[in-house]
């Protein structure tokens, strides 16, 4: 059996969202997300860093082809994802605030089903350079 | 009289935009701008890079102060682009398209007037780490 | 109750230090600490990353504001850091080495207290780029 | 006892390699490598990131000597792979695809020996700043 | 007539390279360009940024359409240099040395006649994060 | 005779220093140094990017060898410059405020005589990775 080794690949999307609670009225949105919350939109850069882990394949010398994995995250998240506004254009979001938290779920659970299972996966995704998230948490 | 030398300062917003010239039917804006043309906008963490050029005071070996250019750039281009829709928010892109180029000219000239004369400016606009652009040419 | 997710904040303090141990002569202190002993002090652009690792507030899809983690952050670390000597200005150095590990643990200790107690809290700490070092091990 | 602390610390070399398993014909070797084994070689500026963790030296205030390490890693891994073509210099993957997830484990295998029992290692290594791997899994 | 802008598109390539003159013995060979004439080759991750100054489009508000740059540039420089060596697999350093300074006057001959002449061209590459060079000098 | 390129040495040092004005009283330096004035000194992680423009010598394919270039900086700036204390430690700024741009001027000053006349030389400077200045002016 091959050693244990995490591997990752990084990906872009441009999106616009922005956090709103529809439970909550416009004052109480305001309060708690900020200029978060202004009605017209905003965007970002954000940068996709997948994690994989699990033994390299002796004969090849990976864990995964970063190939493979690059064109899984462009064909089932950057298609869906990239140059969208993330309220209106992504199902996923049409009851779930696009905070980065939830994104970065929404993600593993797209590609989750899409990687062998004996391979585990981590989402680490940056909103910006200075605020990021990660999960799951191990 | 002090030495020549040009300062630069680095600043960020996060903004949503589209491209669009409405003087074009909806196949030929698709034709040019791509999925930069998607309805509901999408985003950027744009990065502003503002360059002063002049003499050196030589009381303060300052150039200007880098703190009274970046509550500047803050006070006149942040308050009115980070985290608004630059389309539907700022008046200038009303009947503007909001390209990196024309985002860059429009700063340049918000800026112009509130910089001394005795030192000239270039703005550098960064859409993504890959697309930036810079104005004038020197 | 909602998933477990961990959130970055990054945030940069600029300051002075020297490493030094008292108990020590100059000749053993200058052999161990080498130019970072130099009398004068020396410094850093620090980078500060903060983790904050619990669940998701369903109703926001936050697991703790970032702009509250960084109002704490410049509060406590860095309102008293930043443009200061390590060694002279600040309290916990009087009498412990300033090392990039140490730094570390006083902030962990200066914001523990200050983040809610169902959250955890890890502190990553980069003396230069290439340099840098984490506390707590998890 | 010194609290448990995380110290990282970045190098760099500059190599060529070439991915290729001897055991397949050259077209199922283009198939799963693709322009990876192109026969003449390409190359990479791989960054490498060293983390050691153990107990803090109280009279230090160090984990470990971070002099000491990079001259460590200068040493036993850079002045055997920079500038090196790694497949035909390099006596460790005459036999071992150089692929990332390899390398990391041949530079552990190398670090391993010379540093402390006490100390635990990790390597991470970047091959492109967007295609990185670690090992050992934690 | 539109303003003059500058714009900037980024791309990467990962390459062998060896810096050899043909018409010098071997040990001047050496003592002149040091690692950089081992015989087996290394190799980098170039960074390709690649200028274009011009009038803006008034009806798109482009300069010229960075998809199509990046397709030029992906087209004629990639598709000839990535995850190659320069030496052996690139006709232009058959008899010229490939050093960053050759490499950025080959990338400017080879995509000067592929731009409109009423644009002007600069190409920068970064050997390394620490080297680079920029053609033609303005 | 040889094209005109521009080759860019980037290095790195970190310096404690403080901005103050002797002629000037407590009070006026510190309104207008801010907390750059406070008396036991910060520091920063200078970045030193040196650019020298020259025609490229067609036997070696260099403007000019890196490594001299590099081996000129550490020699002359980092030996000087690097975890010093830029007021107190560095004659040139004993009676002239250690601003970036100063420091960009006397670091210019310092290299100028050692490099070949037929190259023209320019500094930037990073104080942070926001901050920075270049000179001369070209």
């Amino acid at each position: 059996m091959g050693e244990l080794v995490s591997v990752y690949r990084e990906e872009h999307f441009n999106a616009a969202h922005r956090l709103h609670n529809p439970a909550w009225d416009a004052e109480k949105n305001e309060r708690v997300f900020g200029k978060c919350n202004l009605p017209n939109y905003h965007g970002h850069n954000y940068v996709l860093v997948v994690k994989v882990t699990g033994e390299i394949n002796p004969e090849t010398g990976y864990v995964m082809d970063m190939k493979v994995l690059s064109d899984l995250i462009s064909d089932h998240v950057l298609q869906r994802f990239d140059h969208k506004n993330l309220n209106q254009d992504v199902a996923e979001f049409r009851s779930l605030n696009p905070t980065a938290e939830n994104i970065a779920i929404v993600i593993f659970r797209i590609l989750r089903p899409l990687i062998s299972e004996h391979l585990s996966l981590q989402i680490r995704l940056y909103e910006t350079p200075r605020n990021f998230v990660e999960f799951p948490v191990v």
